[in-house]
């Protein structure tokens, strides 16, 4: 047995000595001194080392931690220009607020195809060295007909999960916030679909309202979409209540929630994905987690990254200030960084090691997931794994 | 002209089309498209991209950002041992104490010299990997004669500015807490004078009270080392105050100051160094930077590396903590993790890069500085020059 190269794609791969294999089973979602069998790209057997089936190669992890590779389900990725400035004077007391959204389209509009898909490009690779082997990516900064269609079609040339957000914000040359609904329920809807699995709204005051936002998700729901939300980020707000009304699968930011807001997504299984990449980065107040959790809510883990409000794209940062902020354990962030993000997208096939699953895992350079917690900051992934190809 | 290998060391380099420079020099503390020439290990020029003089080896920067080496002013790397349960208690409601301490240093006295120096250049490697060229290692976790001799001694063989820190805390097994002090401004003070630059102590209720760390630092300075203090961390007290009395070089953690201390801080220019590594991984309040700026005291940012407290060894962490927590702006924390740590050190030949500086130099995958708080997490480190050799 030989250890495979960078890019290799063994017949069957041995992970042996395993110092923490995080499976997210919840049969068995922790063994330690583990192996795992990866074939043909899949999850083929875990268990205890000693014990695994014979493989063609072996990787030999030396007493590291295993995770699945991170599933971040909330990104806006593909977009040009630069907002360094408006951070800057953010930090020096500036608020944040939706309009500086626009700055970016006007960007994105000028830029070509190419410079979007060369930075886009950089934004996922980036991510998969910090461990994301599955992202989400919005449009949202085109709100044109077919700058829209173009940020998507770029956009689905990196991942699956693709989501159409031209109810991003009313962009200046709409003739009125109507006529624009019109147009992301009508013809964009038309030209985007064929590009996005999901269709989301920024639901929230500056951006679309209560009755927009069930408009436009209804009508992506009617053209094949299925429905995720931007929900109560800056105040409170109806974006809960209608996730959980019109079956979204998640509901995205829930910062300010209600007693009601939080029974209503436990009731109708949506999950909560906490953006703390977002608080962090506009000074705002974190979410309760330990609330959602208690309420019997799914919670997601996700980066937000954008270039306004969160231009982080690292998911240890997020499960870090989960654990710092947001009371949740190193345990419960690494769930929500994996499984809870695998059913924000409403997949079953990544965010868990369980046999089967895609074989997309991280070997982190520390004895245990606690330390993406315990040591902050620190580039804590050795390997990335892809569909048992390595990645990083 | 071509570019230099890693670990290799050219007559002179000149690092071209540098997007932005920040020397560190007030005279012109920021350049846009500029270049930097190295020399014998130094810088030799700094100034507009076009009119650098020529050199033997050329490195193209391709636009990015480049800034002086940090410099981590405050870290404890020499100790064996695991304390991840005790975080993830900490982080389940558990307050933090000194207590955990003992645990360290019961796991460092059984450790063998190898064990020891392994995993301090693991962190110091770690540290590089980050940016970090210049690091300041603490003994402190020996609390023995021969312990805290032999941790100094490790210390010595990864940087200059070792510090004897055998008033950590009393150690369990000394006979009271007034034979430790004697102890360690006796025969301990002398095994460790030959391998340290400075004397320490962790001046807090539950460590070392008022009296007993004017006698130990006043015994320190006697023997030829230069005073730093671990002050006011866990609440207001002496700290502060005798760092300005007895003119030590720095005042670290800072967390609870009077306005006399600030004062006493700014008049008798002691260093303020603020560990935000250790507010994120306690739960506890974060220093107020601002206030201190406005009083003129210089800061520093450190990390305070150590396995009960604060385990990032990352200064692009606690950068992006300082503008988000502590009321700094990007420059401010960029200073204070440059400069800042340098004053802390007592040093002029670091955290700069003007002219005749050790060319201790990071490239950024970034266009500025301001994305060390503008992308917390992200791993943005691309190059690291030490002394003129690429080391990262
Ligand atoms: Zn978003
Ligand atoms: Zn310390």
């Amino acid at each position: 047995m030989t250890t495979p190269e960078k890019g290799a794609r063994a017949g069957s791969t041995l992970f042996d000595r395993i110092g923490l294999l995080y499976t997210g089973d919840p049969g068995r979602e922790e063994i330690e001194q583990a192996a795992l069998v990866v074939e043909d790209g899949r999850v083929a057997w875990t268990g205890p080392a000693g014990r695994a089936p014979d493989a063609d190669e072996r990787v030999d992890v030396e007493g590291r931690c295993v995770i699945p590779g991170f599933v971040d389900s909330h990104a806006h990725l593909v977009f040009a220009g630069d907002r360094t400035a408006e951070f800057t004077a953010r930090m020096s007391g500036e608020r944040y607020t939706a309009g500086g959204i626009r700055t970016t389209v006007a960007a994105t509009r000028a830029a070509s195809d190419d410079l979007l898909a060369e930075r886009t490009s950089r934004l996922v690779a980036e991510m998969l060295a910090q461990g994301t082997t599955t992202v989400e990516i919005k449009s949202g900064y085109g709100l044109s007909v077919d700058d829209e269609r173009r940020c998507l079609r770029i956009a689905r040339g990196f991942t699956e999960e693709t989501t159409y957000l031209g109810a991003h914000v009313v962009p200046p040359d709409a003739a009125s916030a109507d006529d624009y609904v019109r147009t992301v329920t009508g013809e964009m809807l038309r030209a985007c679909a064929p590009y996005a699995r999901w269709v989301d709204v920024f639901c929230e005051r500056g951006a679309f309202d209560a009755d927009q936002t069930r408009e436009i998700l209804t009508a992506g729901i009617k053209a094949g979409l299925r429905a995720r939300l931007h929900a109560n980020q800056l105040g409170p707000g109806p974006g809960a209540a209608i996730a959980a009304e019109l079956g979204a699968a998640s509901a995205d930011h829930c910062t300010h929630l209600s007693d009601a807001d939080v029974e209503a997504l436990s009731s109708a299984g949506v999950v909560a994905t906490l953006l703390p990449g977002a608080e962090f980065s506009t000074r705002s107040p974190y979410p309760d987690a330990r609330r959602l959790l208690e309420a019997g809510v799914t919670v997601a883990l996700a980066t937000d990254c954008n270039p306004g409000s969160s231009f982080t794209s690292s998911m240890p940062f997020c499960v870090a200030l989960a654990v710092r902020e947001m009371g949740m354990t190193p345990l419960e962030a690494l769930r929500a960084a994996t499984m809870g993000g695998a059913r924000a997208l409403r997949r079953t096939d990544v965010g868990t090691l369980r046999t089967g699953a895609r074989a997309d895992l991280v070997v982190l350079e520390a004895p245990s997931y606690v330390h993406l917690a315990y040591r902050p900051g620190v580039p804590l992934v050795a390997q990335v794994w892809q569909g048992g190809r390595r990645q990083a």
